[in-house]
């Protein structure tokens, strides 16, 4: 994986765990940028500012991502949480009864 | 339980959660009074504030936990996560073994 396409996932779960504390503003240069994959000049024509505008505001918004991040760590204890319930499938295996493949399923279905 | 009780014991968990998201001041207030079980008096002295100030900051941080668990859910999604690995645990009962249970304990430490 390319380090623009990491950068570029790791925003989108993080936009995902913490778009609730953004501004509807913050909220919009991050959709573009990140989940519709505008280039910086278009988003400065979308909303009507400079390009350097786009660029300040979109840093704004990403590092208060990572600082909720830095201070909850929704998303790392999420990955760790996916990690150990796939553990636990592997090993209970096929002979796992339908009432704890739900339990299962439920628990990685609550993040 | 009584509902101040079931309050104090919320807060405590709340402020697990999202205590490193408050000032320094804010986490004060909390600790003071949720987690010392300080008077509003008490801390009025503590701080050499009115009481009138120290209900407005209270208030205020106790706003502030109470919006961030609204938008974030970390502790509601605990108490879930909690209720299905005791449901998975009780299922699997005494015949799991040792590598399950651990996998087990530290999904459930993760939080």
């Amino acid at each position: 994986m390319t380090e623009e396409l990491e950068r570029t996932m790791r925003m989108n779960h993080l936009y995902d765990f913490y778009n609730s504390l953004l501004t509807d503003k913050q909220r919009r240069y991050i959709e573009l940028y990140y989940l519709e994959d505008f280039a910086f000049s278009e988003i400065a024509e979308e909303l009507d500012v400079t390009r350097q505008a786009v660029y300040d505001n979109l840093k704004r918004s990403k590092d208060l991502l990572e600082h909720y991040e830095q201070n909850l760590g929704m998303y790392r204890n999420f990955e760790l949480r996916n990690t150990l319930i796939n553990q636990l499938k592997n090993k209970l295996g096929e002979s796992t009864d339908s009432e704890t493949r739900e339990i299962l399923d439920r628990l990685e279905a609550l993040d």
